[in-house]
């Protein structure tokens, strides 16, 4: 039986890759030592790394004036460090709360300045984006955060907020490389890697130069932009395996035709689900239009024991990880780029025969 | 031609565990996904991680009353991340400085804190420990820091300070997993997991349960200590991967006659290796008998260009990763757990053929 992953993170990796991986666990130098056991100040992990960044590079068209950082801890590390790193100089910053992990974001800052919330999804029960013109934002910023895509519940911006001088950050953990971004509409992104770049315990921050030295003399050195700038981002021993990850996926993205091509089929993928939903009379989706997610499609059944049972028979159908998030009720079929054509058309299918067999029981 | 791995770390791999990371990059779970592509919140890595705890919780007899937490960012990630986690209601903290690593977690503290420094092995030019007997310990500290094992450097502790009230922790990075460790002896121990522990980007903590709550409210949530015990280790996302090759390593050291045994063969490799450089009249270590490090043997040659011309020529034999750290002149061997016997009686049948040819040219 075929096995498909519909998982929200780690994610499902492309065949390609996992190939790929397997040779670098064996004798990947010629000299007996696998990408693992290489040290990480050598000739062989430098090309590694270097590999890595400009495979990034070319597939976002990074301008020569941002860097790109690796570090560890995940986007949520990310919650705390990023205020850290950019807040000397200043007593605020400017969050746009549209769902969990723009929430969470939210709440770690308040550990280290005056935080300014300019939209509150939880209104709208986070099933909505505000139009970014009618949010109070703050020309006295440090930055305006905002979660690029919310993953527990399933909403996405369509347009990037205009915040003039202040720097736009973005959490861009779940959509990273799934579409062309337009880096210069941003002061900074990250994402942590076990969605679209390889696997837990590797994050990625790209930084425009102009915000390298604002830290605040509290961040840990392993941590700071500008140390990781300086030293390649080997200030000290990086996660070897998961930047090697990384490059190999990049490098997949790369050969199956960059992020055009990796948006058009994310694109062709939510289009046939939420139409699958919406057209069934059985399944629904929360999420106004206009903000749905076209990574993670979240969509409820008429009754919890439904979605019980949905799940335990997709699970025999080898429809793994269809449950939503803990902080959301529902399900959620997530659609990186692991996720093939032949998995997404295997759970239209299984939907579609689910809601045939129960949509009378109703 | 046999290749063997002298890096201090990443180090090498034990064949065993490489071949079992073989399958778990494979169809893993029965469900087509490899341990790189689970969920963090499921069964499955419950079981990896329970495992892993239990294995080591194994290995080193560690009491009911301490906990094991898995974090991200390294040992020097720690420099920062444990101050920030223990000083709640303390002005200062002890630092005992040995060498290259200590300095550095001292240099870091001060961000947070008053840091006394108790003994300075730098006037000794980190050649010797000094007795503690003869330290000047604060019992007002919140803590008192040592560096087990300086890889740098090449010094160890024989035996350890006699802190009082004031919590012993120790970064154990280099001589984890090397022999028994009476974990009663310390408040908190940690270590990157890239020497015997697996592979970069895990960090291990063991703490006790009363060091628990003394986080400053700076400390970012996914690094909070007392957050991690309540969550198992996975308040955000964990390096999936790299707690499965923890695992990995735990479960090889108990198969091959556990900590004891792993003691034995250390101690062995190292006599071999300083004899064979205390009897050559042409290697030198500058180290005290009494602090030699039995993991990082640093040595001389009598000139520059000899240790160049040793390093060439040791490549050519399939012995990688001799060159000492940056930070000190000289060659290093570092014999962690995954070098084995083959490896050592190579390196020493290669000194006594390159000082036989070359002793007379000095």
């Amino acid at each position: 039986m075929a096995h498909y992953n519909f998982a929200a993170g780690p994610s499902a990796l492309p065949d390609a890759v996992l190939t790929a991986a397997r040779q670098g666990l064996g004798d990947w130098d010629g000299n007996g030592q696998s990408v693992m056991e290489i040290p990480f100040t050598g000739e062989a992990f430098a090309r590694i790394h270097d590999e890595a960044v400009a495979a990034l590079r070319q597939l976002l068209a990074i301008p020569s004036d941002y860097r790109v950082l690796f570090l560890q801890g995940g986007a949520y590390g990310q919650f705390s460090l990023l205020p850290m790193n950019l807040l000397r100089g200043f007593e605020s910053a400017d969050y746009a709360v549209t769902g969990h992990w723009s929430q969470r974001a939210a709440n770690e800052a308040r550990r280290y300045c005056q935080v300014n919330i300019v939209a509150d999804g939880a209104t709208s029960g986070f099933t909505d984006i505000l139009e970014w013109t009618e949010w109070s934002l703050d020309p006295a910023a440090a930055y305006c955060h905002i979660t690029s895509n919310e993953t527990a519940n399933g909403v996405q911006y369509r347009q990037w907020p205009e915040t003039g001088a202040v720097p736009l950050v973005a959490d861009i953990t779940s959509d990273f490389l799934m579409a062309p971004l337009n880096i210069r509409r941003f002061g900074l992104v990250y994402a942590s890697a076990q969605k679209n770049a390889g696997i837990a315990g590797l994050t990625l921050v790209i930084i425009h130069q102009s915000l390298l030295g604002r830290a605040l003399p509290i961040t840990p050195t392993v941590f700071n932009y500008e140390l990781l700038a300086a030293a390649n981002s080997r200030v000290n021993t990086p996660p070897v395996w998961a930047v090697y990850l990384a490059g190999l996926m990049f490098k997949w993205i790369l050969a199956e035709g960059g992020l055009e091509e990796m948006a058009v089929r994310n694109r062709r993928h939510a289009r046939w689900l939420y139409q699958a939903i919406d057209q069934s009379g059985f399944y629904h989706c929360r999420v106004a239009g206009r903000a749905r997610s076209s990574i993670n499609v979240c969509f409820e059944l008429p009754s919890a024991q439904l979605q019980q049972q949905f799940l335990v028979e997709a699970e025999a159908r080898g429809l793994h990880n269809l449950k939503g998030h803990a902080a959301a009720t529902g399900l959620r079929a997530s659609l990186y780029n692991g996720v093939s054509e032949a998995a997404v058309s295997a759970l239209l299918a299984f939907m579609h025969d689910f809601a045939r067999c129960h949509a009378s029981a109703v």
